[in-house]
């Protein structure tokens, strides 16, 4: 079970970790197959799931990742996911260009799935969506957006040939509010340092910008995908 | 200088800390009241302010907050804010109900800045925003955007009778896209874990959702916030 603390060890056995109690029951609810659920007795009467094995708190804290109040860690097959193929007529797919933090991970795919969003994009840089980190900000999303990996200059290369109008967030780009967003369309993420890459910058999508009234230098890339999957919500209504 | 790392201490000194070079570069930019500043060798010769003190690394890496790299801290007057008093025509604030996280704060103060807020209003027991946590997170957005202090209940009731519109944020309130959002406005977000509070619910503000597209079970507090910022920009054009 040590070994799923590492991202290594998560890819060489093809599992993931899910801990805390709200977590394994929106798990369970999902179509991911469980290997085994480690818990509490507490937790294990309140799962009612025949696959529960009860230990005890201190056997527990070894197997989880959290600092303290490690109650339920359940053992999860990574689901095999392909390429992303071809998008759906009215599609919009955000396409995450090196984003390295585990808790913006997590929320991005948070975003996702409240604004509808079924898939993601992510660039092979990209931090694991499997890492505990993600999997506890992501707050159950993890289980209902799927994630696929591809080089983006030649997955959007692709989606673009077969109809899909690509759209990069960055602060240069024309204001959201006066660009036309026809679909199907993919959203352009870029990283937290960095922004979107030379090799992603050279297929030319068209860039999009939050509008800045005030002098904040940046936007966080959180809050941008934020506020552009809502004009993009908006649109589509 | 420790005692600014306590609440306690930076309010009964009315002084807060500021720390890493850029943060520090965007302060002396700003109408803030800087008292001292404490430096490595290399970031006084960058700096070139009159006030910079030079220490050794272990010194500052004392006085400062940081787990590591302490080059930098500033230590700075508290800026005396008042009453909120009125609302100007067409003003847009965001009322904090309960704030507790100070990274949750502090993306809030940015998140303004970047729509052009202005002012802040936060409730008794929203986290200080002087909390170097928040500090950090608000990314110089502090140096620029008023956080007035009041009981929500009481100062929004004032607000409204002078002609102010009461927005709150709720996951059960109607589709933002419907509604109309006249101004001078308040926009009323809630506490992580509790929304807004029942005091404030009483005054019967408007609420409004981010509509939902997918299965998330909420949308984080700073993320609905950009995305209700967005749609009271939109609106403002």
């Amino acid at each position: 079970m040590q070994a799923l603390h590492q991202r290594k060890g998560r890819e060489q056995n093809g599992l993931f970790l899910v801990q805390g109690a709200k977590l394994v029951e929106e798990l369970l609810a999902s179509d991911l197959v469980v290997r085994t659920i480690h818990a509490t007795e507490e937790i294990a009467s309140r799962l009612k799931n025949e696959t529960v094995q009860v230990w005890p708190d201190h056997a527990l804290d070894r197997m989880g990742t959290l600092e303290s109040g490690n109650q339920v860690v359940a053992v999860v097959q990574r689901p095999r996911t392909g390429a992303i193929g071809s998008l759906e007529a009215g599609e919009l797919v955000l396409a995450l260009d090196g984003i390295a933090d585990p808790g913006n991970m997590g929320t991005m795919l948070r975003i996702a799935d409240w604004f509808g969003v079924r898939r993601l994009l992510c660039s092979p840089d990209c931090v694991e969506e499997f890492n505990p980190k993600c999997v506890q900000a992501s707050m159950g999303s993890l289980f209902r957006v799927t994630v696929h990996r591809g080089v983006l200059s030649v997955e959007l290369d692709r989606l673009r040939s077969a109809g899909a109008h690509l759209y990069a967030a960055s602060m240069e780009g024309s204001n959201v509010f006066e660009t036309p967003l026809p679909r199907p369309a993919v959203l352009i993420l870029g990283s937290e340092s960095h922004g979107v890459s030379a090799g992603v910058r050279a297929l030319g999508a068209r860039t999009i910008a939050v509008p800045r009234a005030g002098a904040a230098e940046s936007l966080n890339v959180a809050m941008a995908a934020s506020a552009l999957c809502m004009e993009f919500t908006r649109r589509s209504n």
